[in-house]
């Protein structure tokens, strides 16, 4: 039996300095110094009340600009074709994003953040907070990730994106 | 400028031992020797290909039991009521699950799980692997969170499920 398809509304936006997707950073950690704005609509505002608390927070979003889903990637970081769900490209059967990134502070319904991988005017679906307790796992293998050596995926990672203050 | 709404389709379904929200484990991390199985539909098992690699992976899912969204609530771990972004209960916007759950092994389209706090029948919206290089976040501050003794997060987080092989 199929599922019934599920229909969400963004609660906000994302502006960053982002405006390509071929310039943008792949994954936060080597976006340090990318600053962005989230932008929640005023009716949501008040779900944000205490998240200042939290250093780090994930955000989920929708791949706006993702072309159509493929099953098998070429992911940034590698020369051999994997399966979709084994990396985080954008073209997923569901485009669904998600992004650890860096709370500096909140102005009522404006987040301050770095280490922003993401799209300019990227469509924000959920807030939820990163916590050491719940998300910072001890893993026993990475996959096709262990293979490679950390200072080549800093060098395709971080790619050829503008610095800047939003 | 509201973006317009998104609409996806499960991919596969998640199958567990928890049949009840209220005896639920409420995070992985307590979930440990929950078992769970992911079935991804047919026609998206291709894009499984190299996740058995992977030790830990992350599920993102529709709460398809969660009541009408609030934008402030109560924590299972908490008795203070705080915004719903600042929290990881169902009951959001959006309602939105993600959950960082143990990879035992793949069968085709099957995945075998480990730490599962996920309710029997979930509709899953995609697959992600969860790396050190990207997912291990030292953070600085874990919110609210950060005032509870671990002691009184595992009594309350792990609740009364039961423990089965599915």
């Amino acid at each position: 039996m199929r599922g019934a398809s599920v229909k969400y509304m963004p609660i906000g936006v994302i502006h960053s300095c982002h405006t390509e997707a071929k310039a943008t950073p792949i994954q936060p950690v080597y976006a340090a110094g990318c600053a962005g704005r989230a932008e929640i609509f005023p009716e949501y505002a008040e779900g944000l009340t205490d998240l200042e608390g939290f250093s780090h927070i994930y955000l989920l979003y929708h791949f706006h600009k993702a072309g159509p889903p493929r099953l098998k990637v070429k992911p940034f970081l590698d020369e051999v074709e994997r399966g979709v769900f084994a990396a985080r490209t954008p073209f997923r059967p569901n485009p669904l994003g998600l992004s650890i990134v860096r709370l500096l502070r909140r102005e009522g319904n404006l987040l301050f953040l770095d280490s922003v991988d993401i799209l300019d005017g990227t469509p924000l679906l959920d807030i939820k907070p990163y916590t050491a307790r719940f998300d910072r796992i001890d893993t026993l293998s990475n996959g096709w990730q262990d293979a490679l050596s950390e200072k080549a995926v800093a060098e395709r990672s971080q790619r050829e994106y503008k610095r800047s203050d939003l």
